[in-house]
C-alpha cells in the first residue's frame, strides 16, 4: 500500500464544482432536504489514514490522586451520582470525559467505610489497582477483594457495588466502554441495592475459587461465556508469568514480544479470548534499558505505569513516567516505550472491537513493514 | 429488568455535592487537569436505555432524485470528490452526513458515459438499486452490472469504480460504515485508477460465476472470508426467495418472520454470516394488509422502499411511504410497518457490530417481552 | 518429515526381549490379565504412514445394476430390511459391507410404485442419482424429487422414506457414515411410518424453496445448523458452477483446482461448511485430456463417474471407467485421474472427520511436497 | 423418542425374501461382485442404540503393577519396541490392545536410569501418574517432571521420550487415540533421538512457565492452538479446584455436577476447549457416601481411581475399587459411582470426537430424561 503516514492533501480541490447561482441553490436544497454532498467532506470523513480527534496525552498520577482526595472530602458518594469517579478527559474530545472514542478511564476514590451503591449496565467495566487495598467490589453478590496489582472484572449487566472495609481511603482506576456504548447507543442501566449485598471480606472471591486454576474449568459450567467468569486476576500470577518470560528469554528460549519486553494478555478461560467483548487487558514488563520498537495500531489504548520509570514516545514526543501515570494512545499514533529501570505497565484497549470487525492493522514505521495479517 | 422505556429521571440530584468555594476550586482543577467527574454526567452518559442523538427520519425519494439530478448537471465527478454522492444527514447528527452513528447512506448519481474513478478504503460498502440500470461497478477488476433490485458489494479494501455505459443517467443508494470508521478512527483510503480498469459490460460478474450457486462453493477457495465473495445479489433470486416464503405460509408451513411478513438475509457463503463485518443486509416483503409487530432493537438501521406502499410507525408516528423512500430507525426506537399493497423493503443495519460485541436486545413493547437471547 | 511412503520395516526387532521361561510366563499373564504389550504390536498399530486394511477397488455400474435389478425381482422392500440396498464391500474389509472404515456406499433399487418405509437414525445419509428419476425421498414430511445429477440429503435423525411414483424402477447410490458410527458405537435407530408421510410429487422440495437461493437465507431461521437444511442440490446448479469455472479458466482467471480440473464442494448454507458433520460431498469435472496431479490424502473417499470416460490410477494401477462406475480411495493411497473426454465425477469422503480432529495431510508425491497446512 | 434401551428385536425377519434358487444365485453374485445386502445386516449394523463390542471391564492396579514390574526385569526398553507399555485389552476387542474402539490405555514402566527413546506420531497422547515420581518426559526438548496426580500432555506430532533420573522404577498410565487412528487410517510415526534431547530435571517445564498461569496467556503467542500448550497439569491445582467446589457447595453455592460430586475439565487455554482434539480429560471427586446419578453417554471413557475407595456400577453390576484400579465404560453403558470415603478419579474419554461430529446424547435412566442438547 501507499505510505500509511502520507500527509499531503489528496487532490480534493479537483473534484469541486464551479460556483454558480444554481449551485448555491442546490447547496441550499441539500440542507433543506437533510442531505450533504460527499465531495465537500471526503478528506475529513475518509482520510488516507486515521486522523483521531483524540490526542496523545499523559495524566500524572500525583495530580489525579490530589483531586480525587479533595473530591473525597467534598463530594458524597451515593445513589444518583453512583460513583466518586473522575473521568480522564482527552483534550481532543473535551468537554465529555472520553479518554478515547471508545474508552472511559477514571480514578475512583472511596473513603473509609464508604459504600458505592450497586447498579448494573450493559457497558463493560473493570478496575485496576495501582496502589492500596481495603475495598471489596461485590459482583452479583460475590465480594472481590481489591489489592495492588489486581485486575477486577465487572462485565456488562452484572450488578456491582464497592465498599471500603478499612479506616483508610482507597483509589483505583475504572475502565469502561462508555464512550463506545454511548455514541453507538448501546447502553442500558439499572439501579440495584443502595448497599452492597454481601459485606463479607474474603481474601479471594467465589469466582476465583471456581475459575482461577491454570487450565482447569468446572465441569458443571462448560458453556462458552461472552465475558470472563474470573472476577479477579491477582498480581501474584501476573508478576510470576512476566518474570518467567524474562527468565526463559535469559535461558535462550522465545518467550517475549521482543527482546527485554515481556507481556501477557488477560483471557476468558471459557474461550481463550479477551476478558470483555469490547476491551482487551494486558500487562507489560520491560527490562532496564529496553526500548521497544515503534508501533502504529488501529484502535486506541490506555496505559498506566504500575512500577518503575521510563518514558513513552508518542508521535515522536517523549514524556517521563513514574508510578501511576496514565497515558492514552489514539488510533494510529506511533508509540514506543523506554525503561530506565524495570518498567511495569498495565494496558487496556479496544482491540476486540477492532479485531472482531476486521479493521486491524499494525505498522512498524522504523522497519517500514506491516504486521502479517494486517489488511493493507 | 426494569421497564426498558422508563423515562423518569433517575435520582441523580441526590448524588450532587453541596456548593462551596472549595468545591468550585475543585471543579476548576478538574478542568485544569483534563478530568471531569462522573457524577455530573451519569444521566447523559449512561442512560437507563439508549437515548440516541439520531432521530427517526424519512427522506422522500422524489426529492432525493431531484437534487441528485441537479447535482448531475452542476457537479463534475472525478478524482478528489471521487463520487457524486449526496449523504443523508440525520437531523440529530447534522451537519455531518451521518444517517446514524454507524451508517452512511447516500444517493449516488452517474450521468451518461460518466466514470467514477477507482479507489479503495477500509470502510465497507454496498450499493442497492431501487430503479434504473446501465452502470457497472468494477470491483478489483471485475465488472458488476447494476440493475433494479440488485445488491452490489464492495467490502473494505477492494478497489472499485463505476462507469455508466448508457445514454441515460442512473441513481442508486450507497451504504457504508463511514460514521463508525470515522468516529472510531479505523479508516484508510487509497486512490486507484482514474478510470475503471475493465470497461467490459457482462451480464453477470466473475464473482457470481464462481460463487452465486445455491449451496455450492469452489473447491479451490475454501478459506473462510471476512466478507462475502459474491459481488452481486440479483433481484430474481431475492424475489423468488420471498415469494416462496409467502407461498409456503399459504400452504401451512412455517416460513415467515410473522404472519404475512417474509424476509431474507443476504449472507457470506463462506461462513453463513453477514455479507460485511459491520453491516447486515436484509430484504422484507409484506403482504397487503399486513401489520408487523412493534419492535425495539439495539443498533440502528436504514430502510428503503423497493415497491408498493404503506407506512412506517416510528415511536408512534406514522409516515406514508412509496417507492424509493428511505427511513432511519435509531437504536431502541419502536418501529412497525403496515402494507397497503404488497410492500417490498430493503434494509441494512449495524447488527453485526452490535451482535459481535454482544450488546443485542430486542423488545416487543406490545407483548411486554424480550426476544430470547437478549441480554437484559 | 521423513519420506511419507517409507516402506522399510522400522527396527522393531531390536526392541524384542530374549526368549525365556519367565518371559513365556509373563506373556501368559498378560493374556490372563487382559493386557497386551505394545512392543509386539508397534509396527502394526502405529505404522510410519497409514496402512489401510481397505484396498483400492472399482465396482462396475453395469454389474451393480444387474444384481440390483435381480434383487428387485426377488427381494421385497419393507419394514425390517427397510431398504433394498446392496452395500459395496471393500475386499479388505469383507465380509461386512464397509466401503471404507468410515463410509458405507450402496446401490438402492426401488421398483414401480414401491415404497421404502420411513425411519430415522443418528447416522448421516445422502443419495446421489447417476441415472433415472421418478422417486421421491420424503424427509421429515417434505417430498424431495430425485433426478439424474441430484444430491439428496438426509442428515442424522431425520425421518425419511422413499416412494416410486412411476411405472419404472429406479436405482441410485446411498452414502452413509454407517461403518464409522458402528465401530465407534454412535448409532441410534427408530422406525417410523410404514408409508411415506406425504405422497405429493412436487418438482422441488419445501427445503429448497426456503434455502436453495444463492447467498440468501430465511430471516426466520438464523441459527447455525449442524447439517445442511437444503434437501436437494440440483444438477442444473452443479453443472453450471463447473461450466463457469472452466469458462473462467479459459478467460484467464483462477477458478480451477488445477488446469482443466473444475470442482465444487456442496455446503451447508448456515455455516459455509460441509453438508454433513461426517461426510464431505464434491463434484469434479475434468476437461478432455486432463490428467490431475497425484495426491495422497489422510482419510478415505468414494467416487462415482457421472458422465464421460477416463481412468483412475490408484497406487500406480490404472482402471478404465465409464458412467456409473464407483471406486474407493483408502487413506493415503496415491490417486490421480485422466479424462478421455469431458469427465464428470461425484465424490464423497470422510474429510470432516479428519479435519475436525486435525489429522489432515495432503502429499503430492510427484512434487515431493505437502499441501500447506498439512501437519507433518 | 422411543425407549433408548429397547431391547426387543426389530422386525427384521419380515423384511427377508423367500428362499429360492434364483435368490441363492443372487446371493452368490453379491459376494462375487464384492457387495452385501443391507437387509441381512440391519440389526447388527444399525442397532436401535449402540451395542458395543467392547465390554465394561475393570483392571486391578495391583495386577497391572505386578506384570509391569516383571516386564521391567525381562524386557528391554529401546528403539523398535519404543516403550515398555502394556496395553489394556478390552475382552470384547481382543486380541488387539484396544481398551475401547477409540482409546488405548497402557501401564508404562521405566526402570532406574532407563530411557525410552524419542519419537513422534500423529496420534495424541497423555500420561497420568497415580503414584511415584522421578521420570521426566521430554516434549520437543522441554523436560517435564512426572509426579503423583499430574497429567502430562504429548499432543500429536510432538517428539517425546522419557527418562528415569532416579534409582527407583516408576509406572504410570498412557492414554492415546491409537485405536481410532489405526482403524480410521490416520496415523503417522517418526523415530527421533535414541536418548532424550535434554536430560535436565527441572521442577516445572518451560511450557508451564509460559502457559500455566490462571487466565493469563503470553502476548507473543496468541494464535489458537489445536492442542493445549500446557505440558503438565499439576496435582496441586487439580486438588485445590476440587476442594474449592466442595467448599462452595458447603457454603450453599452451585459449584458441583451434582450433590457431593466435584469435577473439573482439563482445558486448552488458547480456546477453552479440550486438551487434545480427540481426547477429553477430567478429574472427579466424590464426598464420602456420595452416589452419582446413573448416566448413559454416547462414546467411551476410561477411569482410574486416584485415591479413596468405592465402587462403580456398570450396567447394574458393581465392582469394588481401590487406588489405581482402572475401568472402562463403553458407549451407552449405564454407569454410576459410589464413594465409601473421599473418592478421587481421573477420567479420559473420546467426547471430543463424539461432540465435534455431533453424535452426543446423554440419558439419565433413573429420571427417564435426556440431557438438554442431546439429539434424540
Amino acid at each position: 500500500m501507499t505510505d500509511p503516514n502520507l500527509t499531503e492533501a489528496p487532490p480534493i480541490a479537483e473534484g469541486q464544482p464551479e460556483p454558480s447561482e444554481a449551485l448555491e441553490q442546490l447547496y441550499a436544497d441539500f440542507a433543506r432536504n437533510s442531505t450533504s454532498p460527499l465531495w465537500t467532506q471526503t478528506n475529513d470523513l475518509m482520510p488516507l489514514a486515521p486522523k483521531p480527534a483524540a490526542v496523545p496525552f499523559v495524566w500524572k498520577w500525583s495530580e489525579l490522586v490530589d483531586i480525587a482526595e479533595r473530591a473525597g472530602d467534598l463530594v458524597p458518594v451515593g445513589r444518583g451520582g453512583e460513583r466518586r469517579a473522575i473521568g480522564l478527559t482527552n483534550p481532543g474530545l473535551a468537554p465529555t470525559a472520553y479518554a478515547t472514542p471508545t474508552l472511559w478511564c477514571a480514578i475512583q476514590w472511596l473513603g473509609p467505610h464508604e459504600t458505592a451503591p450497586e447498579h448494573r449496565h450493559a457497558q463493560n467495566a473493570f478496575r485496576f489497582v495501582v496502589e492500596g487495598e481495603g475495598v471489596w467490589t461485590v459482583v452479583n453478590g460475590d465480594p472481590v477483594a481489591m489489592r495492588r496489582g489486581d485486575l477486577l472484572m465487572t462485565p456488562g449487566w452484572n450488578f456491582h457495588g464497592h465498599h471500603n472495609d478499612t479506616d483508610q481511603p482507597m483509589a483505583w482506576i475504572d475502565g469502561l466502554d462508555v464512550p463506545f456504548a454511548h455514541d453507538m447507543d448501546l447502553g442500558f442501566f439499572e439501579f440495584g441495592s443502595e448497599r452492597v449485598t454481601d459485606e463479607a471480606t474474603p481474601e479471594i472471591s467465589r469466582s476465583e475459587r471456581m475459575w482461577a486454576h491454570p487450565g482447569l474449568t468446572p465441569l458443571v459450567s462448560q458453556q462458552e461465556q461472552v465475558s470472563t467468569p474470573i472476577a479477579a486476576y491477582r498480581w501474584e500470577y501476573t508478576d510470576r508469568a512476566l518474570a518467567e518470560q524474562l527468565a526463559l528469554e535469559d535461558e535462550g528460549h522465545p518467550a517475549t514480544v521482543e527482546p527485554g519486553h515481556a507481556a501477557i494478555k488477560y483471557t476468558n478461560p471459557t474461550n481463550g479470548g479477551d476478558v470483555l467483548p469490547t476491551i482487551r487487558c494486558e500487562f507489560h514488563r520491560l527490562r532496564t534499558g529496553t526500548k521497544t520498537a515503534t508501533r502504529q495500531e488501529v484502535g486506541s489504548s490506555i496505559w498506566q505505569v504500575f512500577e518503575g520509570s521510563g518514558r513513552v514516545i508518542l508521535n515522536g514526543d517523549a514524556t517521563e513516567l513514574v508510578r501511576g501515570d496514565i497515558f492514552v494512545v489514539p488510533s494510529w499514533v506511533a508509540w514506543s516505550l523506554e525503561a530506565d529501570e524495570q518498567f511495569d505497565l498495565f494496558r487496556f484497549s479496544d482491540a476486540p472491537i477492532v479485531e472482531r470487525l476486521h479493521f486491524q492493522r499494525t505498522y512498524f514505521p522504523e522497519a517500514g513493514r506491516f504486521l502479517p495479517g494486517s489488511r493493507g
